[in-house]
């Protein structure tokens, strides 16, 4: 990965917008500090994560979210806390046993796994975790282990390894779509599909940011995304950070929005894309595409290829979600709704493929019919794992 | 209009729906007694209201919303304060001179035409106490005016006409639309026109209440409505005490409940309908509109024919007021954005005459071109009110 990362870095130039440190290494490389994102947009709160409960802490309560965020918390968590366990050893006079910190491993992986059991991302960078443990010990002097500490720092280097492969991809879904983008462009977009949500400059914002070190005048229109208010809370934080123009408005206003002064364009993440193009994504989308439909503004979709689910065929095969009904009768602290009040809740909605006028991913713009573009897609990234895999 | 209201008391039976009382007199008539929306759904408050201060108050922090009742509020609160001050001049031996009560009757009618200067209703009634004091004296024995007791009593009786004719009218709206429902029909509704905007069973909501007395079962889903969210605060808390199904979604759900589970009819109120049936509502109104033509489910406004405005060409010579951007960042007492951030937050939006299946008022269904039915439904009610006044 080091090579591609320096080609990258070799592009940057002065105006490359640097997100705000999501995650990052403490000092000794024995703890992880995240960006705690339930304290935005009011407080820019940073939390050191030390021990397997607080990485886990940290996912469930939701101060990292996002589906590759939260992959990557759980992957680097792991591989701080090997190191953690090794300093402490030499701290004490000792040294750590291989079995004991692969005994540890096993535990801390097993434990991760079950924080957002629904984060397919999770469990995917937990399960690269635990394939580099193993090629660490089989490519050892000998064939056998020659130190926790070389187990500790193997781990460092695959957990660094998914982060900035995050980081890349985010890069290139934003300099694919920001050619979507001309000066002066506005977008709309819903929950946040951002920075905030990935290791990197986000999905759905990755062009945003991407267009304007192009030195493109871009304005966003931010849904504030009920329940859980993602887009006012941070995709409106996150964009206001990076200087961009952003205006908030409640999710009943894009209609409004549309035909008074609409947006050029709508840019949305997704949670899975199906093999015919329908998307899941956070509720409220299906709502905006077909806004979008009415009033011929093309309608995006920016996620990278391990969204595409090539084994779901179409978008009724997705499972949904329901959330609890108290997000909408008492989520802010007290009762806008009858306590009792039956609510229908659910967190995504599928968006059909006819109302997608492209599909972003690292691999480029995809258009109908998605069954054969998203399967070329899919096939290009396994290629481009193939070639990394062989350098 | 007392053999009206007779007439219609005539059709009761004992399924007859009985609003939550939302204005009464106090027994002695010296005061208004209204239900203290602000504590909705939480509690059932009953707050008594025996100043002009308390009156304003109740107005202006929205204790009492919805432009119908609002005017019946003002016109019920001038005929109480009247009272109020007769029987005060009596309690201290003496007698309140007609020159009294009509120089603070003006000072009434000035203070709280300004309560909501954009709630047209309320200058309306006002308007309309103005005239029957007027009236009182004209008509009074030998031209001159018997006495205070006398205005008062005048006050009073004109005051429960405005309340009596908002109920008949309610009422109307209800038997001309519930014969759009059937046995098992579910209804989607934004905002609430209810029972708790008027004083009778509202306009959106009442062939909900009208076909729910015929033996239909009716349930409904009401859009949260975000900023205020009258919809899950009030239209949930109504529906539910009516003991009709009702179901809380947050605006940006319903565009999955259409794809998955949709609605048989849309009814929304309004607070102006222009000449050629472009209609003015609560902001989200719009959305609804596009994704119930986008699944072919009919979307009917329910409203009082005094909410066309023939003066008013087309929707977009509406004056759309926008709203404080605090009551999107911080609407809920916490921050849910960037305190600085900018919000566009219109208060209403316009839903195009092409999007809607249907007008009721209390002159019956009004279908497209509007620019013609609408003239004649507004003419019916000139006439009726010409009979009403000879009879």
């Amino acid at each position: 990965m080091s090579g591609r990362a320096n080609e990258s870095e070799m592009m940057s130039d002065q105006r490359r917008y640097r997100p705000p440190e999501q995650i990052r290494w403490a000092e000794a490389g024995d703890a992880i500090i995240v960006l705690d994102q339930t304290e935005l947009p009011a407080r820019r709160v940073e939390k050191e994560l030390r021990t397997v409960e607080a990485v886990e802490e940290a996912i469930q309560s939701l101060r990292v979210r996002g589906a590759p965020l939260i992959g990557i918390t759980a992957a680097m968590g792991i591989a701080a806390l090997a190191r953690r366990a090794v300093l402490e050893a030499e701290a004490a006079g000792g040294t750590l046993s291989i079995d004991d910190l692969a005994e540890r491993l096993r535990a801390w992986c097993d434990r991760l796994e079950q924080a957002r059991p629904t984060a397919v991302n999770l469990v995917w960078a937990i399960d690269r975790m635990r394939r580099a443990a193993a090629l660490t010990a089989a490519g050892s002097t000998g064939g056998t282990i020659a130190s926790a500490a070389a187990l500790a720092e193997g781990l460092r280097a695959e957990a660094g390894d998914i982060l900035e492969e995050d980081r890349m991809m985010c890069r290139r879904i934003g300099e694919h779509a920001a050619a979507l983008l001309r000066d002066g462009s506005s977008v709309i977009t819903h929950c946040n599909a951002g920075a905030l949500a990935t290791g990197g400059i986000g999905t759905a914002l990755a062009p945003v940011y991407v267009a304007t070190e192009q030195g493109k005048k871009i304005s966003v229109y931010a849904d504030e995304t009920r329940p859980l208010l993602q887009g006012s809370r941070i995709t409106a934080w996150e964009l206001a950070e990076a200087g961009v123009e952003v205006t908030v408005i409640a999710d009943n206003m894009a209609g409004a929005l549309f035909a008074t002064d609409p947006p050029d364009i709508a840019f949305v993440g997704s949670d899975r894309i199906a093999a015919n193009g329908d998307v899941a994504n956070k509720i409220g989308t299906y709502g905006l595409a077909v806004l979008a439909h009415h009033h011929g503004v093309p309608f995006y979709v920016l996620a990278p290829t391990s969204t595409v689910d090539l084994h779901t065929a179409s978008g009724d095969q997705i499972p949904i979600e329901q959330r609890s009904a108290d997000e909408i009768r008492q989520g802010f602290g007290r009762l806008t709704a009858p306590a009792q009040a039956p609510v229908w809740s659910p967190a995504f909605d599928v968006t059909p493929n006819e109302l997608v006028t492209g599909i972003v991913t690292e691999q480029g713009v995809h258009r109908a019919p998605y069954v054969e573009s998203l399967r070329e897609a899919v096939a290009a990234a396994e290629r481009d794992r193939a070639e990394r895999g062989r350098s």
